[in-house]
Order: structure tokens, then C-alpha cells, then sequence
């Protein structure tokens, strides 16, 4: 495996720099990535048209997002596109990047974490969570 | 809304570093990326078990990830956790990020993309996207 397919999470300016130098110089490109691992949790709202409590599961988001292990965080929310492979039933999603997988680990028994699920559980029917680690 | 909740994609390091001063120069922080599209894909191959059938995925998703458009990318495979919320029963996990929602739409009809479904969609039984954008 060339060290280049083993490098799967890049910039493209990065990728572009790279791109303009010989093969063997990709290699120059972000080569410590290749740990990160991905968190991302989909919510479904008990009450999803509550504004009250999707502002109440955002709030707790961003309590959460101060857990020190955290490198990344995203609060989205469903995009306006709509194709029949997408699932735009969620309320919110919660994406993640950690350094690693004992990062993540750490997450999961953070006091803070646990308080978000204590305060905020009530609030959701179903979540989904997508756990990936590179592939390449 | 204040600055600081319309912020919802940060690197740790700039939010820690905003943290370490007053409340008001939080807005310091990339403000820019509030229009950030998260498109992430996860596939089910038709063949979960075909080294072969995994590799040729990833390798037309490494040729996809060459659509100009796309800021970063990630090529992801299951990690090695397992809790009741936790689907894992995907193959390969695709996650792209975009500057905007222009940006993605551009990408569903980029040739690169066009060649990649015709190319690969073959070696998968079920495909399921989750679209976002910030929701705060």
C-alpha cells in the first residue's frame, strides 16, 4: 500500500500542492490523519417540530462540544436537497473528528458527556450513530 | 443569535484560544465556515465480504475525491465499536465537505462524479446519504 492511499483524510489545497509535485512527494501531505476517527450521531426529535426543543438539543451540543478530546464538531441540521438515497428525517446531526480512537473512547465517559445524555435524552425517539476509521 | 451560536464548525484549537478571552471576541473565530455542507455517504456492498469489490470502491472514491469542489474528504470504514445505537453494518463510508451548498450541487453532475456511478454503482446493494448544513 503506497503512502499515498494510506492518507485519506486531506485538504484539497493540500492535495493540490502535493498534486503539483512528483508522486513521491504526496507523501509530504497530512500522513498523522491517518488515526482521526469520525463520530456522527443523528438525532430524531420526540417533537420535531418543537423549536423549543431543537434549541434545547443544540444547547446541549454545545456544552458537549467543550469535551477536551474533541478536535472538530459540527451541528448540522438536514440540507435543502432531497433525492431518494437521502435521509432527511433527522432533526440534528452531530459530527465529530477525533485524533483518535482512544480520544473517542475518553469522549464516551467524559463527566460532560454523561451530563449531555442525563440533561438531553428525554428530548429524542432514535439516534443513530456512524463510527469510521480510515479505510485506506 | 449571537455570534458566538452561529458558529457551529471550529477547530478545538481556535475555540480555546477564543476561550481564553472575554465573551465578545469569540466572534474571532472562523465565522466563515457557517455555510459548510456536510454530504456523507454510507455504502452497503453487494458483496460485503470481496476484498476485491471493497478495493475497486475505494479506488473510484479516491478518483471522485479529485472533483474540484470538494474541500475535504474522508474514505471510512466501520470502527472497532459496538454499542445499540451504533450502526456498523455498512461497507465504506464517504464523507465530503463542501464550502457550500452551490459547491455540492456542482459535484452531483461534475463528470468525475458521473464516471464514478457509472463506473462503481454496480458493486453496491444500498446507499444512504445524510445532507447538512449548520443549524445554528
Amino acid at each position: 500500500m503506497s503512502k499515498l492511499s494510506r492518507r485519506n483524510f486531506v485538504s484539497k489545497s493540500s492535495l493540490v500542492a502535493a498534486a503539483a509535485l512528483a508522486t513521491p512527494a504526496m507523501a509530504l501531505a497530512a500522513q498523522d490523519d491517518k488515526d482521526i476517527f469520525i463520530h456522527h450521531v443523528y438525532f430524531w426529535l420526540k417533537n420535531p417540530e418543537s423549536a423549543e426543543d431543537k434549541k434545547k438539543l443544540i444547547e446541549g451540543l454545545q456544552k458537549l462540544s467543550t469535551v477536551k478530546t474533541i478536535q472538530k464538531f459540527y451541528i448540522g441540521k438536514p440540507a435543502d436537497t432531497n433525492r431518494d438515497v437521502i435521509d432527511r428525517s433527522y432533526s440534528i446531526s452531530w459530527m465529530l473528528m477525533f485524533k483518535n480512537k482512544a480520544d473517542q473512547d475518553s469522549y464516551q465517559v467524559d463527566p460532560i458527556h454523561l451530563n449531555f445524555v442525563k440533561e438531553c435524552s428525554s428530548l429524542w425517539q432514535k439516534v443513530i450513530v456512524y463510527d469510521s476509521v480510515s479505510a485506506v
